[in-house]
């Protein structure tokens, strides 16, 4: 390779990749060149500090006006930079420290199944016809149809033309006994004689994507596993997401293709693993938030990005999978369940039909907590659900606070606070690296328990146990003797007031919602909390910050990845798609930020309630 | 541009045009390159003698065999050569007679439209909804649902994500006051307000291309026009351009975009005709024979260039037109309807659509002439009708005759003999250049009335009208001085054996399918005659010759294109593509070659009829 004269050469270490760019340059965007998944939540904005990396040499422009304030000298005597604010002007040496990188974090794809209902709108027929010949020249199409079982209904048998490029030459080469894979009247897919049908389906989050391999013939599951969202590089939010792809050329594309490009290597991975052929894979359904889906199917989303935040549509969309980049079975199509309104998508319906929330006979309230969090309300009786969506921010998820990380290696999980330090429990029990959200949930209950931050979430200067840190009062975790970064791991202040903004926007969302459904919130019978951060959060925590209100442990039920397994329901029926367009048409969607009451209820639920006196 | 050591540069005159291509290119490809539409009957190998030039000036390989047999010494002296065999070895000019040009053809677009029923598939909707707010965030498809006329059953109305692309912004644009096509219910376009739908329907033959605008609301016609299939340059039988498809890589898809861009250049200047926008094209309606459908939508075609002739489907098929480069409203459906069997495709059905054979109550016999030449029997009482496909070959389009060439100005299309040599008439009344289809007929029914030629297609070489041409004896019609190519143009011994085996197929096609069907000659009451060829043949001369049996003038009914007229009947109505499905779905294909007698039938087809006398 011949090096330009405004060419550099980045060296990334520790994983030891290598890249060449242009002159100038920043260090994020040369990472995402180089496939690495380096943590950016405020999508190179310089906003949110998670792209820190070290540069060991080489030279760069000089540090900003954010570095400054991001870095201790120290720190920027040793070469730390944010990547997202340090051009290369040169070849470069970076080192990414382990809490930057994104890898190997634990994504939550399992889900309670249930009793799935197998009734796939694509089945499998086998076929076998004599071969052509001079007195018998049928169309191979036609042949086929000839061949299929008398029981089948047929009809007018069409296929598309990508279709019949694969049957022609497969069905000479097996000399005409073959699979043929049929929805409706429609030829989607052919293999060799003995083929399973199979699906894929996906739980699209903001985060994280998770996907199953599903039999359709059977029901079962053949494989699962997840993936990051390759578009976090771009935005850990869904409303900066949809501002860089508005704001750039081509910026809607790059993101569609990015995550189909994900969703296209996921499945790859499940084939393998069912020891399948991707020309099984003859139905798909993709659910997630309608920013989601939006930016997946490359819809407008110029109107979904600025009040009144209003979907392209929110009926089902229904597109061939190839024309999403997915190499499945020719004709296959991918299904995306239609959703509620606002920001309230596909993947909440998902959730409801999962969670059986749409036919529950007692008073249910369910909660997906992510970057937005949906609320969904059951009243037995009324023909309508009631659903809302709340801003609560990726602060659970890690961002936005200061030492704040997603639920991977060394992300402390569980904090209780002693009367000298701090208990904690870490993901795979690595050294502490930084806070994932149930960590940090449980850290701002324990500091509220121990008296260290009053009702309004200020902490208390007075107190020995908290110290002044570079920008406010902060209360030390872990330090850096016994960190995984070298540095210590603090809760401050602001991180403080982020999690009250977060758990207030959620609160008050429950309540607006209660109240315009005139529904005491002591009438509540059950609340079900799904999602990969409601699986691990601790309710007593929850309930301490005011996330919850406080009712009996009991009536609470973490379900997990609810939305994949509605996904998975509504590739394996027909029925369970009827149901689907039957209760998102049915829903009612509730603008909280048009409710009068709404700010009100916001700043109350920031507070933290009535102390119900530390553990312990 | 810079001109590499092995890059040839390549003036082509009179059109005036340059290309630069590697040396050891044919001047065939050259042409194709620079887009020059010069005759090639065989697809380049050598066969057809259509491909004519003349090098003025630079150094090529020098001429071959077949080039040595086809041109005299003379000729070859003056620089003649064929354009498939010669490569240049340097910078060249190259003269393009006008005989090898394909421009400036007649293209036959009109047809008998008889009344079409208008209930088309995709129809109008005016909109008129107030826009969004926080109030009343519905989204924009649920918006326009909204907007719909109380009398509209749209049920689960969905949009493709390419529609939705252009809803949003164009609602916004134009205040939520805005024109939508719906196909059942799914929302296929948009337009500002007021915007008629329209429909364009294609008859895409082996050698002409006919388009036609219609007006979806009223039936009428906006638009018309013709263009030359851009595939003939690979060859001008189907079977040359299948063999040519499955020979090159990536030929298939070559062929198929060559025809894609005609079809989208001919929709484009239809539309400026009429003052219309691409964006109310919301359907498409293209009939072709079995191997230019195969070809346009890139289905497998290897089963159909060999022995059974299979093809891949004889259903309809259903693609979006965006997918074959349209550019039409995004969610545009491209209908192509079904075909009956072997090479008898949809334009054979659509001609039995245009010409109401499917419901006449008497025997009638309908043929489309063409390369492949198609013959289908009505009989009222029967459920089915009975066709058949002759490979008929390209002769009567002035291919594989010495002096032959489509009907483009200055072919002769009416031929007289006189005692002392030949009344003619020309297209155009332009100098004449050689034969067209029409014209080579009547030329061999005068030779033979004339006696010139005896019931088995021998020249009588005693006769002094006969003369020894280069290779074999001919007749001159017009001599060099009074010709507008300046060589003299002739019917040879070969040229008569062609029309010979072309007409014998047909006639010998006819004789099995009657028999076939039990069904005596004399007993068919109406035969028509469709295509352009057929437009323009005299019935007359086509008798004389044998290529048609003996019945009275009256009984023959010219229709001009009448697949073109099918083709706009299907795109107008759901009851015209119904009937359609049902017709071919009921047609009998009738396979001439497993026939015991055919190849019997087709022998004595070739002779000529017994003698009725010279006129005058």
């Amino acid at each position: 390779m011949t090096l330009q004269a405004n060419d550099s050469q980045i060296d990334f270490q520790p994983v030891g990749k290598r890249v060449t760019v242009a002159k100038y340059t920043t260090l994020l965007e040369a990472a995402i060149q180089a496939g690495i998944d380096l943590a950016s939540a405020c999508g190179g904005m310089g906003l949110c500090g998670q792209c820190r990396v070290r540069l060991l040499a080489g030279a760069a422009t000089p540090p900003n006006e954010t570095e400054k304030d991001t870095f201790s000298e120290l720190e920027l005597a040793r070469g730390d930079r944010l990547a997202c604010c340090t051009e290369v002007e040169g070849n470069v040496r970076v080192h990414i420290p382990r809490e930057s990188l994104l890898i190997g974090q634990r994504l939550q794809v399992e889900g309670d199944d249930g009793e799935l209902q197998v009734d796939p709108l694509v089945r499998a027929f086998e076929v076998v016809v004599p071969p052509p010949a001079l007195s018998d020249p049928r169309a191979d199409l036609a042949r086929v149809v000839a061949g299929l079982p008398e029981t089948v209904q047929v009809g007018q048998v069409h296929a598309e033309p990508a279709v019949l490029d694969q049957l022609s030459p497969l069905a000479r080469a097996e000399n005409w006994r073959i699979t043929t894979f049929f929805r409706r009247e429609e030829l989607v897919g052919v293999a060799p004689a003995g083929s399973h049908p199979l699906g894929y389906a996906v739980d699209l989050g903001t985060t994280k994507v998770a996907g199953y391999l599903v039999d359709l013939s059977t029901g079962g599951e053949l494989a699962r596993g997840g993936v990051l969202n390759a578009q976090i590089g771009y935005g850990e939010d869904v409303i900066s997401r949809l501002a860089y792809a508005h704001r750039n050329p081509d910026g809607r594309r790059h993101l569609a293709r990015m995550i189909q490009e994900s969703l296209n290597e996921l499945l790859g991975e499940l084939v393998a693993e069912a020891g399948a052929t991707r020309s099984q894979v003859v139905d798909v359904c993709i659910v997630g938030n309608t920013a989601m889906t939006h930016l997946l199917l490359e819809l407008p989303i110029r109107q979904l990005a600025v009040a009144p935040y209003v979907a392209a549509t929110a009926t089902r969309v229904e597109v061939k999978a190839r024309t999403l980049g997915l190499d499945t079975a020719p004709g296959a199509w991918v299904y995306v369940p239609p959703s509620i309104g606002g920001y309230v998508g596909a993947d909440h319906v998902a959730m409801i039909m999962a969670t059986g929330l749409d036919e529950v006979d007692r008073v249910t309230m369910g909660i997906d907590i992510g970057t937005n969090s949906e609320i969904v309300l059951r009243q037995p009786g009324r023909p309508h659900l009631a659903s809302a969506s709340c801003a609560s921010g990726p602060a659970f998820e890690g961002a936005h606070i200061s030492d704040g990380m997603r639920a991977a290696s060394g992300a402390i999980e569980v904090v209780h606070l002693t009367p000298n330090g701090a208990d904690i429990k870490t993901v795979d029990d690595a050294p502490a690296v930084g806070l994932c959200g149930s960590g940090i949930i449980d850290a701002v209950a324990e500091l509220y328990r121990w008296n260290l931050i009053n009702h309004r979430g200020r902490f208390k200067s007075d107190s020995q146990r908290v110290r002044r840190g570079r920008q406010s009062l902060e209360f030390l975790l872990v330090d850096e003797q016994n960190s995984g970064s070298g540095r210590d791991v603090v809760i401050t202040q602001e991180d403080v007031n982020e999690i009250q903004l977060a758990k207030g926007a959620i609160r008050a969302g429950l309540e607006v919602l209660l109240e315009a459904t005139n529904t005491a919130p002591e009438a509540v019978e059950e609340v079900i909390i799904a999602g990969a951060f409601g699986s691990y959060l601790d309710i007593q925590s929850a309930k301490a910050i005011g996330l919850f209100p406080d009712m009996p442990n009991a009536r609470f039920r973490q379900v997990g990845n609810a939305a994949g397994v509605g996904a998975k329901q509504m590739l394996l029926s027909q029925e369970a798609r009827t149901r689907a367009e039957r209760l998102a048409a049915g829903a009612d969607y509730v603008e909280l930020t048009v409710f009068p009451k709404f700010n009100r209820k916001f700043a109350m639920a920031m507070l933290f309630p009535e102390l119900i006196g530390p553990q312990e």
